[in-house]
């Protein structure tokens, strides 16, 4: 959990990915459906840092050593503000299995759908050289 | 933070307000700027529990005996499934000074949004009661 803020805030988003679980489980605060697998959760949160402005991290719940966390933070998207929270759940290694996001009010989850609406050709483009990377150094 | 949680699954809505601090501060999930005091507050958790079908909380984070606690829930809107986050934040005495909720998805918070709004008139008056019934006790 440390290390996942220590390298949200870094803004190092390689070392946010190697954090996450080959198979991690991505709940977005804006869309149902869960994303599957590190391509495609590492895309994503590359375009989130990319959308939110003046991230902070304000609190945090959680025991140091347990599996589950809660990461509360404050930012804005365009010029709105928004209060939202990363959930981690952790496998036995310690990677990144669960990472659940939700954001408050609804006018910053509207203005976060629009903004990373935005950015979806880079999105799908990311997962998917990420994708052929590892197809292609598992040959 | 048991006390809360056994009141809400109970829906004795008398027990959650009796675990609020007078001056609570309650941050909705749709609305950006706070509702502070007990007799808003306890209004608008009596609508909730009004407007939410089928709620469960799935996760607890947070020491047992510490501060700071996020409950995670699950519920439906209408026919809209929901997942959420009561976070309290305790006061010295153990009573909520601070409860944030957030919901996801964006469709969950529209639905909840929309509901909330047909309770608007309801929740003014009962927190208009509770306010009347402290000054008249407070004579």
């Amino acid at each position: 959990m440390r290390a996942f803020r220590a390298a949200v805030e870094a803004h190092d988003m390689d070392a946010v990915e190697a954090l996450l679980a080959d198979d991690v489980v991505f709940s977005s605060p804006v869309v149902f459906k869960p994303y599957r697998g590190k391509a495609v959760t590492a895309a994503i949160l590359r375009a989130v840092e990319r959308v939110f402005e003046d991230f902070r991290y304000e609190r945090v719940i959680g025991e140091a050593d347990g599996r589950d966390h809660a990461l509360l933070f404050a930012a804005r998207v365009d010029d709105r503000e928004i209060s939202g929270c990363d959930f981690l759940h952790l496998d036995a290694s310690g990677r990144i299995a669960e990472l659940t996001v939700m954001v408050r009010p609804l006018s910053g989850a509207q203005a976060l759908q629009a903004a990373m609406a935005a950015q979806f050709e880079r999105i799908a483009e990311e997962a998917q050289e990420r994708q052929d990377a590892r197809a292609a150094s598992a040959d």
